[in-house]
C-alpha cells in the first residue's frame, strides 16, 4: 500500500518549459522505424502478449504494489516478499501457469523472495538428481509447497571451490544412516537463499565419506525445521546471515550440524549411489553430462544480462531526453520567447558515449543468448545420440560469456545511474536497487574472474591440438583459430571511416585477436614455462577476447543472415547501425591489443573514434524509440526517471511527499538528547 | 546499542586451518619496512596522535557505537545520526576542538548527519559572504547552534548549471524587501542536505531581480521553520526528498516558496550589494577570487579520494590474506598433515592486479592532494600581493583532478568489494555502505564528466597562447606543453623491462601524451571547426590525460626529491616500487594513446605488462604491512573482513547472530496470507 502524502504542495505548479511528456512524444515522432515492430522482432509477439497478460494480473493485485518498497526497512521488505511469494504460488495454481509463465511473473514482480531458491535450485535438484522414489517422496510435496526447501552448498569458508567444502556425510554402516556434521566454524553453510527463516528442508552438499574415504561432495536431503512449529530440529543451528548490499528480501542463511543422522534414502541417488547393505559406492556414469545443465543456466544468465541492460538504459535514455541542462556552447543562447534555452542532456556526446554503447550491448547480449540456447539444444540432441563433440566448446564458451556479461552488466547499470546525474542517486530512479540486486550475478554460479580460467584452459587445449595436427573437432573456436594460423600477417584493410561497415571485417578482426592472444599466452605457458598463477591476468584476457569474438560473431551473423530482420528494411537499417556502433566502440576500447599486435595502425584507431561519433549522431533521433522497443513495462522499471510518460518531476515530488520521515518533527536542540519524533508514522527498532 | 545474539552457537567451533590472526601476523612478519614509520611518513605523527585521542573519546561513548547501524531502517538511522551530530557539537565544546579536530571526529564517526551542511556550507557562506553586521546577526548564533541552517542552491530542474536556477528574489522598492518565489515545480530547491527535517534557516541561492532585470544567482538568508515549534513558516513548503542509494542519515530536502518576503538585510552583502534607497546593484570587485575557495574544496576532495582508497583496499587486502580458496594449479596439493592446501586469495595474480594498483593509487592521490594544498597556499599568498598568474592554472587542474579522482575512487571501492567475493556483498564487509555514501562525490561540486571541460578549456587556451607566441605564464602546464612542442618526435627509449625505473621517463611520457592529445583535439576545434559538443569525448580525454600527468609528476617528484622519504631507505625502496607499479599500470591502461601516437611500440607495451607482474610479486610480501601503514582504525573500517586482528569468520558469525530477523518465526503456508512474525524484535512500518 502506498504511504499517504505527508505534505501538500501549492496548487497549480508545473515543471518549467516544455513538459517531459511533450519531449518524449517529440522524440518518438522522429523515429525511423516502428518501435512496436522492433519489440516484436526482439522479444516475439507471444512473449509480449504473455507479459501484458501477466502484468494486468499483477498490477490489479495489492500484494504486488511496489509503491512503498523503497521506504521499507528490512523486516517490512521481507514481509512483503514473503507475501509476494505466497501469492505468486496461488496465482500459478489459479491460472495454471507453467515454469515459463511463472518466470515472467517473477521477473515482473522483481522482488527476490524467500521461496526463490525453493522454486529453482531445490526443486530442480530433487527432480534431476533424485531417483524415481525420491521424486515421489521429496519432489512431489515440494512442488505443492507442502515442504519448503533450499539448496545448501556454499559454506562460510568455501564458495567457488566446491570440492573444498567441509561439511561431512559419514556412512554409518550399523544403522545404514548418514551422519551430517560441521567440523569447524568455516564449515557452516552460508549465503543459502531461503535458509535463514523460511526453509524446513535443505539439499545439503556434503563430503560423502565411507570408511574414512571421501568421495567428494554429494547432495543429501535433510529436514531442518519442524514443518508445523517452524522450530529448528535438534542438532541444527540456523539463522539469517544479516543485511546485504541488496537482496534483503531474501533470507540468506547459515546452518551448522552437530552429528545429525539421516536415513540412507536421503542421498539423492539418480547418478551416484551407495549400496545400503555393503556400503559400496557406485559412481555416476558420466560426470560431464552435468555440463549441459550448466550451459542452460549460463544462457539464462546472458539473457538476463541483456534484459538488465535494456532496463537500465531505458531509464537513463528517457530521463536524459527529458532533462535539460546548460546550453550547447555553439547553440543560440535564447529561444524565441527570450528565455535561455537549455539542451536535452541526451544531445551531449559525452552522455551518448556512455549510454549508446550500452544500448548496443543489450542487442549484442541478446543475439548471443539466443545463440547459446540454440547451441544448448543442439548439444542436448547430440548427447542423446551419443555425440559429445560439442560439449567442451559449449561449456568453455558459456564460462567465458557468463564472466564477461555479468561484469559488464553490473558496471553498465552504474554508468546509467551516473548519467542520470544527481537524481540517479535517489532510490526513486530505480537504478540503485536494480544495481544492488544484480551484483551477486558476477559472483554466484562461479566468480566471474575465476570462471574465465575454464574458458582459457579450453582455448589452450584447442590451440595445442590444432598445432599438434591431431584430430580437431570442427566448431566455432577451431574455425577462427585455424583461420588465424593461416593468416598470421593479416592487418586491417581500412582506409576511410566508410570502410568500417562489413560485419565480416569485425568478425575476422576479433577472431584474429582472440587467437593471437591465445597463441602468445600459450607460448608463455608451454615454452617459457611460466606458472599458471603468474599468467592469470593474461588468461583472463584470452577468455575475454574469445567471448567478445562470440558476441561480434553472433551479432554480425544476425546482420548478415537473420531473415526476420532482413525482411524489414526499417528495422534492418537501424540494427545494422547499432551493430557498427557497438563493434567500432568495442574495438576502440580494446584497441591496445589491436595496436600492439600491429593489426591496426594509429590512423585506423582514430577512424574508429570518428565512426563512433558519426553513428551516435545517426542514432540520436532513434534513441527513445529504441528503448521503447525493449518493451520494459513501467511497472518493472519502478522509476520516476524512466517513466514512459516522461512525468519525471511530478513523480520525484510524489516520491518525496510520501517519505515517512516527513511525518515527524525533530528536536534539534544540541543540548537535549531526545529526538521527539512523536506522533509519527516512523517505525522504531527495539534493538 | 548492539542488538542481542538471537541464536546460540554450538560450543568450541573454530575456523578450519590456520587462523586469520596467525595469517595476518605472518604477513606482518614478512614486511621489509616498519609500518608505523610509514604511517608517520604518510600522515604525520601529529595527525596519528590526534586520531588516537579522538578515537578514544568516541569509542567510549555509546552514541558513537556503530554495532547496530547496518540493521537499521531509515528512521532509526536518522535518529542515530541526529544524536551523533548533537553529541559531536557537545564534545567540540567540551574539548575545545577547532575545525580540524572536529573534522577528524566527523570522519571517524562516519555517519553523514542532518547538521553536516550546517557545519560546512551554511557557516562558511555566512562567514565568507556576510558583511560584518551579518556575521553578527547570522553567523554567531549559527556557530552556537542557536539556529540551524542549510545551503539551498540546487533545484529539482537545475544541478550543475547554477546560472539556470529558477528561484527568484525580486526587489520590492516600496518596502525595501526581497520577495523569494518559486515560479514552477522545477524551481523547487532539491537535494539540500539538512533541509528536509532539520534546518530552521537557509542560505537560498536565487536570481536577484531589480526592475525586471536579473543579476544572476545571489545568496539570501531565509528563515524557514519556527525555531521553537519546528513548524514550517508561512509560504514555505518543505520536506525530505525520500530515500537514496546512500546518505540516508541525512535529510536531503526540497523547498518551494510562495511570494515570501524577507528584509533587505538578508542578501549576503560582503561582495555584491544593493543600495536600499535607490535599488542600485553594486557588483563584486573580482568574481575570479572565489576560485581560491573552490581549489581548497577540491584539494580536500582529492585527499578524501585518497583516504577512501586507503580504507577500501585495507579491507580487501587483509581479507584476501585471510581468505584461502583453491590450490594453485602448480602448487603441491596436500600439506604435511595430508589435508588439501588452499592458497591465500591474495597470492592470485588476478586478485593482485585488481588491488595493488588501488593501493598505489592511494599514494598517488595522497601526493597530489598535498601538492594541491601547497599550491592553494602559494596562490592565496600571490593573490594578496596582487599576483593572479597562478589562478587559472590552479583552477583548471583542480577541476580535472576532482573529476578524475572521484570517478576513480568510486569505481575502486567496488573493485575492492568484488575482490572480497561473496562476503564483500554482506553489509558486514563495510564496503557497500562506504560505496553508497561516497558516490555523490562524483556528482556534487560539479558533475565529474562536465567539470572536465573547464580543465580542457584552459588547456586549449594555454596551447593557443604558446603557439601564438604571446606572453605565457610559466607554470606546470606550459612547461610540459613547451617541452612537447620542442620534442614532437620523441619516443620511449625503453628496451628491457629494467629500463622502466626512472620517474623522469614517466613524467615525460605522460606530459607528452597530454600535450599531444590537447594539440590534436585543438586542431579539430580550431582548424576543422568541429562543434564543441561533437568534441566532448575528446575534451574529456584531454582533461584526464592532464590530470594523470599531474599525478605522475607529483608522485615522481616525491621519489626524486622528498627528503623525508629519501632519508629512510626502507620506506624509500618500497614507495619507489609502488610508484613504478602505478606508473607502469596506468601507462598500460592508457596504452592506446601511447601506441596510436607512436610513442611506444607493441613490444614496449608488453614490457609494461611484464614489469607490472614483476613488481606485484615484489610487493606481495609487503601488502598487509602497507595497508597497516594507512592507519585506518578498525572503528572506521567497521568491517568484519578488514579487522586488523584477522578474526573474519568469527565477526561474520557475530553479525549474523544479531540480525533482528532472527528474532521472528515465519508462517510459510502459501494458503495463509499472515506472516505471524509475532513476539519479535522487528519494527513494523505503519504505511
Amino acid at each position: 500500500m502506498a504511504p499517504p502524502r505527508y505534505i501538500e504542495l501549492p496548487e497549480g505548479l508545473k515543471p518549467a518549459g516544455v513538459s517531459g511528456s511533450e519531449l518524449l512524444a517529440y522524440e518518438r515522432s522522429k523515429a525511423s522505424f516502428d518501435s512496436k515492430a522492433m519489440a516484436e522482432y526482439i522479444h516475439g509477439k507471444e512473449f509480449l502478449e504473455l507479459q501484458e497478460r501477466i502484468l494486468n494480473i499483477l498490477t490489479s493485485d495489492p500484494v504486488f504494489d511496489k509503491t512503498s518498497d523503497y521506504y521499507y526497512g528490512r523486516a517490512d521488505k521481507f514481509r512483503r516478499a514473503m507475501l509476494k511469494d505466497k501469492r505468486l504460488a496461488q496465482l500459478a495454481a489459479e491460472h495454471g501457469w507453467g515454469q515459463y509463465e511463472a518466470n515472467v511473473a517473477e521477473k515482473l514482480a522483481d522482488l527476490p523472495g524467500p521461496m526463490g531458491l525453493h522454486k529453482s535450485m531445490f526443486l530442480t535438484t530433487l527432480y534431476n538428481q533424485g531417483s524415481d522414489e525420491q521424486r515421489k517422496v521429496f519432489y512431489e510435496p515440494a512442488s505443492k509447497y507442502e515442504i519448503i526447501g533450499c539448496y545448501a552448498q556454499t559454506e562460510l569458508g568455501h564458495g567457488s571451490n566446491v570440492q573444498g567444502i567441509e561439511t561431512t556425510a559419514t556412512w554409518i554402516a550399523e544403522s545404514q544412516e548418514w551422519e551430517i556434521h560441521s567440523p569447524t566454524l568455516t564449515a557452516s553453510k552460508w549465503w543459502i537463499g531461503g535458509l535463514g527463516r523460511t526453509a524446513d528442508h535443505a539439499v545439503v552438499m556434503a563430503q560423502l565419506i565411507i570408511n574414512n574415504k571421501s568421495y567428494g561432495p554429494h547432495p543429501f536431503v535433510v529436514a531442518i525445521r519442524d514443518v508445523k512449529t517452524r522450530e529448528m530440529l535438534p542438532g541444527r543451528t540456523i539463522g539469517d546471515i544479516g543485511p546485504k548490499a541488496g537482496y534483503n528480501t531474501t533470507d540468506n542463511g547459515f546452518m551448522l550440524f552437530e552429528h545429525v543422522r539421516i536415513p540412507h534414502f536421503n542421498l539423492l541417488a539418480r547418478f551416484s549411489k551407495v549400496e545400503p547393505e555393503t556400503g559400496k559406492y557406485l559412481p555416476p556414469p558420466n560426470a560431464k553430462l552435468a555440463y549441459g545443465t550448466l550451459t542452460w543456466v549460463r544462457a539464462n544468465i546472458v539473457r538476463d544480462a541483456s534484459t538488465v541492460l535494456m532496463r537500465a538504459v531505458t531509464v537513463a535514455i528517457r530521463y536524459c531526453a527529458v532533462r535539460r541542462q546548460f546550453a550547447d556552447r555553439d547553440a543560440p543562447k535564447f529561444g524565441q520567447d527570450g528565455k535561455p534555452l537549455e539542451t536535452q542532456v541526451l544531445d551531449y556526446t559525452m552522455v551518448q558515449i556512455r549510454l549508446f554503447p550500452i544500448l548496443a550491448q543489450a542487442f549484442a547480449f541478446h543475439y548471443t543468448s539466443r545463440f547459446m540456447f540454440d547451441l544448448y539444444e543442439q548439444n542436448q540432441a547430440n548427447i542423446e545420440s551419443g555425440d559429445l563433440s560439442l560439449l567442451a566448446d559449449t561449456h568453455a564458451s558459456s564460462s567465458g560469456l557468463k564472466s564477461l556479461t555479468t561484469l559488464y552488466a553490473s558496471d553498465a547499470i552504474e554508468v546509467c545511474r551516473k548519467a542520470c546525474g544527481g537524481h540517479g542517486y535517489s532510490m526513486a530512479s530505480g537504478l540503485p536497487d536494480q544495481y544492488a540486486n544484480y551484483l551477486p550475478n558476477a559472483t554466484w554460479e562461479g566468480d566471474s574472474y575465476m570462471l574465465s580460467q575454464q574458458c582459457t584452459r579450453y582455448l589452450f587445449k584447442t590451440m595445442r591440438a590444432i598445432k599438434g595436427k591431431g584430430k580437431v573437432d570442427k566448431n566455432i573456436t577451431t574455425d577462427y583459430m585455424i583461420r588465424y594460423l593461416e593468416n598470421k600477417g593479416e592487418t586491417a584493410n581500412i582506409q576511410f571511416s566508410g570502410d568500417l561497415y562489413d560485419p565480416l571485417f569485425f568478425m575476422r578482426a576479433f577472431g584474429h585477436r582472440a587467437a593471437y592472444l591465445t597463441e602468445q599466452t600459450l607460448a608463455l605457458r608451454d615454452d617459457a614455462k611460466r606458472s599458471w598463477n603468474s599468467l592469470l591476468v593474461e588468461l583472463y584476457r584470452c577468455s575475454k577476447a574469445h567471448s567478445q569474438y562470440l558476441l561480434v560473431r553472433n551479432f554480425g551473423m544476425a546482420i548478415l543472415k537473420d531473415d526476420k530482420l532482413n525482411s524489414q528494411p526499417a528495422l534492418r537499417q537501424i540494427v545494422q547501425r547499432i551493430f557498427l556502433l557497438w563493434a567500432c566502440h568495442t574495438m576502440e576500447e580494446e584497441s591496445a591489443d589491436f595496436l600492439a599486435s600491429g593489426y591496426i595502425t594509429g590512423k585506423q584507431f582514430h577512424l574508429l573514434g570518428s565512426k563512433v561519433q558519426e553513428i551516435m549522431a545517426e542514432l540520436r533521433p532513434n534513441a527513445v524509440a529504441l528503448v521503447d522497443s525493449f518493451a520494459v513495462p513501467d511497472y518493472l522499471l519502478n522509476s520516476a526517471l524512466g517513466r514512459s510518460d516522461g512525468k519525471v518531476y511530478e513523480a520525484l515530488f510524489d516520491f518525496a511527499l510520501r517519505e515517512p520521515l516527513n511525518s515527524a518533527k525533530w528536536n534539534v536542540d544540541i543540548h537535549d538528547m531526545e529526538t521527539t519524533d512523536f506522533d509519527s508514522d516512523l517505525p522504531r527498532a527495539k534493538l
